[in-house]
């Protein structure tokens, strides 16, 4: 392999190839790579008992106000099903949308990993609402029902839609009421949070959010996610349950500082920022051309449109990315925090140039 | 705090700290945090389809021959998580010595995630035997005992032993006679490959082992490790299981780099030569000192030792590691690929001090 | 509690209750006493080697084929948990009604107790088709997607409907297309083979159906069911598997004594018959009555219709029946073996007194 | 097949048979079938709202004090099962001797449906001590450690032997001052009671045991046996468990009923008083046989005892009996209520003959 100098030893891949497929494409933030060093040599103690761990923690509370603990973990299933496993006892189950990640992307995880039940409820834009929440949320006390005990959300959602605060203070209030509580799997809550011009705690814990799954990979971190509780009350055993869902790292210091890293300047909203910019001008510059039809408020960084088939094609053999419905031909295009505005600018010249080729 | 110079910003970690605890105490190698550096920039398919990982799989088939598979993971108990389902049904088991990792130091997570029972044997030096295996290898047929169908064997073992090729062998033909299968828990194989002076293949693929649970973590790595299949009959539905055990990096690229760093060139052979080193040179200095008792041979980068347990107390005072056995005092001093010559001796006087304070 | 000269001591509950809740609010047939008693006595061997289940087996491959494979079971939760697991690896998933009872009434057995994702499928009257399979068949080799594997159908179903021959052909034929494997809930097979007027063999082997949950409880016994597997091909590990889904009778000769009785002759036919006609009898006498809505055909022994809410809670004082939808007010009627007409015909008397009332 | 007159249309098995294999092996006592007989006819409600339940839980108060709380299930495994998920957490361990029936002879079920870690300690007699206990109770908070959280013993237990009321008393406030709890197995609890000349409550409730499981099918019923709560702050939703557990009876009236018959009066009482003294002639009558030697006390209505294994092999194709250990020929007979003293008397008479064969 020839590279340019530019490239250092070990380099296997093209740095030049840029894809819509997903914000886990790219790689890690500068910053998070220069975190990496700071947290690396010397000895420190393991299974979290460390100096970034603790810095983490206090960063959080920061955001998420004094009541917080945060359990790093390595993946966003492994977030959500550790904490899905803390709010639930064997025999209660979930509410959730049947687009949720939980239920349509962890290959079953929750069930079989967990023996969590999840009562699906079907969505036209990845958002519960309390009447829907009402479809899945009864039977409680007859032993013939996985009792309901949580309602999991996605903000940003899956189809990148955001949550209002009214929205989730409506839900929390709800499934309150129903002596329920709430899970928000923030795999993209910095987009979610950039999205709305507001802090993290003023979705979450201000509104009665009880556990939050904190996404940093797909913002610019390598492999970082936590387990943040809000309400200590909503969960039991979180230390013992991340262990035994193999989300334990040894050499927790490199989980933790990624997370440092995002979360202790403004790194995570940059980003956030920064890809959530990428997709309103990628939405702009599609949404004039005949014959796409953009499907969803764009409301993060993800852009879904429905496209004719044999465009679709064509494209992808330009760009990855992924059909979301075969049946439609709904489209998914996600901008990551190094997506630049010359590849947006591409894509959507390549969008224009195969619609009318 | 203060810091000298050559701490960078973003240190949180006195980086002078020395510890005995355990080989997760240490961060990473250099040329693995230099291969992660290599690895970043720019966009690479996610969930494993890399270059990184397609290069990682070759350097595996040239470790443990052409039909080695190799499935990255997060953690090592991740990877015998993962491989154990993969090697079993729903019904059958896993015969193991009572101080496994699996048994002992994974939070129940085989049973409690994977459903798996273990048959414990129990064994002076963490090592199986035909014999011992025959223990626990029985009742094939009988709807009342869970089905034995693989026997795990460590490599190092967790009491820094090792098995030497006649008795890996011995093992694999017996376990296969009885029509089950081999599965080398490998958290520290490097130091056992150092330690015999062999190539990988040449106590594992060679004598009958069917999969390993690779170790990259305790050897010099951040967070990796890999489930490397030498057996493609003796497992099914790896890839599926990886992703329901949360084990399935997105950002693969990130895990399977740095193990491409390790294995490609000497790393991990240098690592695991320098720190079983270290072991038998911190033996070598406390077996003389009056009232120090070595309880194991020292065969890997652990010294297993009595004390009395005030001098212990004392100890732990000054380094970190761990009491193995309360009932007799035995103590676990484990090195690192970073542990120095001069850690050892400071650490080995300081014993010698407190035997006789 | 003072009682006529016919009840038995022993005798605590008022054996003049009518109910049309549920075809387990009876008890069992005089012939299935009748078998107990004459099972009794002496030894036997445990854990179905004894004569009553081979003879079990004997008839059931005369029912259903000489391939099938006879599993005695206690309960249809049981033979459904213990069927679907033995059609399953621990990453594969099952697609099903949204109202089946795997789905719907087990407490979450399937997930919580042996890992089982459920895709599910809405329905207007319980019966799955290949295109409402498509809905959910999809995915595979895709490790983020629980890989469906089973297609779970319920015959007659949940809602009191019959799958037709041609119906179930077209779903075996399209499911096996899949690669997939088809499996039958037969809680209430009996029914729709009298409804049917078929064999059992006619609806399920002869068509493709790979394993039968056979239902005895509903139809007359007093506890007994059965895994039937047809396809060999499409199970492993059976015996293993009812053991550790707690449904292996230590004495199991009572259990398979009563589903001898049941399909040795043809008491399952009787009963069943006598069943079904209630149910027609009872719809026709509640069909005409103004308000009363019937909601679903009337093919086995339920009866579903929509009431006033306020007429429902009156008539629930005089009889026990579920609400079956609260949202908009239908019930459900169940008749048994033992439902006399004269029991039909003070029901609908007093259906149509609360309708007037 | 020939049957004299008093064999009964659909007697399949040759009620003459005879083996000491199993307590199992055995029918139901006649009052039990009487019991069945008068729990027939006409409808009650399903699931466990029955006169028959309520009886049984104002039974077991009075057997266990007005704490209790009794929930019928089909098996011992069953029970133990749902017994020992409702005692802990998905994280948390349960403490047994490795002869236990929940180790042993459960197929794996705790750890394969409930995901629970068994922490076993080695035993001569069957019988746990609070030295053993600790063996096992240790490394609480430790995430790596499955929390041992329940201590669960056999009364009497698998090897025939019983522990005293001052042995339960020691265990259970050992137990206690750790922050556990304690589960009595009790499939063969009536034995131990007769044995002890003890009431129930006398070595449970009165010496703190927290939950029972109470067996019945090897002391004269067909298949019922029940959850014991003794301690209502022990458990958590088993009611649920029950259900997912599969182990909720539609017809429950028929497993109460079974469970009156056996305990509102003496009859419990009396067949384990008959078993236990056709245990003791047993062993009187071969303990003096050269060659024979009974290996364990004879405290319940087990012999264990060595043969050599020519005798063994001899004898058992003649009467059906387990052996126990193939290392030292040891092997078990077992005798049922309806065990006669004939019956008794032929075996010794076989085994001298066999001995001097």
């Amino acid at each position: 392999m020839t590279t340019h100098p530019s490239v250092p030893a070990g380099t296997l891949h093209d740095r030049g190839l840029r894809a819509f497929a997903s914000d886990n494409y790219a790689g890690m933030h500068q910053e998070v790579l220069a975190a990496l060093a700071a947290a690396n040599e010397g000895h420190a103690v393991a299974y979290g008992e460390d100096p970034y761990t603790s810095r983490l923690a206090a960063i959080m509370r920061g955001h998420f106000g004094d009541q917080a603990e945060t359990y790093p973990v390595f993946t966003g299933t492994g977030a959500n099903v550790v904490a899905l496993q803390a709010m639930t006892t064997r025999w209660q189950a979930v509410v959730c949308a049947d687009g949720a990640h939980i239920n349509a992307d962890e290959g079953g995880a929750p069930e079989t990993m967990a023996g969590l039940k999840l009562h699906t409820v079907a969505t036209t834009d990845g958002k519960l609402t309390p009447q829907l929440v009402d479809q899945q949320a009864w039977g409680f006390g007859d032993e013939h029902r996985a009792q309901p005990a949580v309602v999991s959300i996605t903000q940003s959602t899956e189809l990148g839609t955001r949550y209002t605060q009214d929205e989730i203070s409506a839900l929390a209030d709800h499934v309150h009421s129903l002596g329920m509580t709430l899970h928000l799997d923030g795999a993209r809550i910095s987009n979610a949070a950039a999205g709305l011009d507001l802090p993290f705690a003023a979705f979450t814990t201000d509104l009665g959010v009880d556990v939050v799954s904190f996404g940093g990979t797909k913002n610019g971190l390598m492999a970082a996610e936590a387990v943040v509780v809000l309400n200590p009350d909503a969960v039991t055993g979180v230390t013992y349950l991340r262990k035994t869902s193999m989300q334990l790292a040894s050499k927790m210091r490199f989980v933790s500082a990624q997370l440092v890293a995002l979360l202790e300047d403004d790194l995570w909203l940059r980003n956030a920022r920064h890809s959530n910019a990428m997709a309103q001008r990628l939405a702009a510059a599609v949404r004039d051309i005949p014959g796409v039809q953009v499907t969803q408020p764009v409301e993060a960084n993800a852009v879904f449109a429905i496209l004719p088939t044999d465009v679709t094609e064509r494209l992808q053999k330009r760009f990855r990315f992924y059909t979301w419905n075969p049946h439609t031909g709904e489209v998914r295009w996600m901008c990551a925090f190094d997506t630049t505005q010359a590849d947006v600018d591409a894509f959507a010249a390549a969008v224009a140039e195969e619609m009318t080729g």
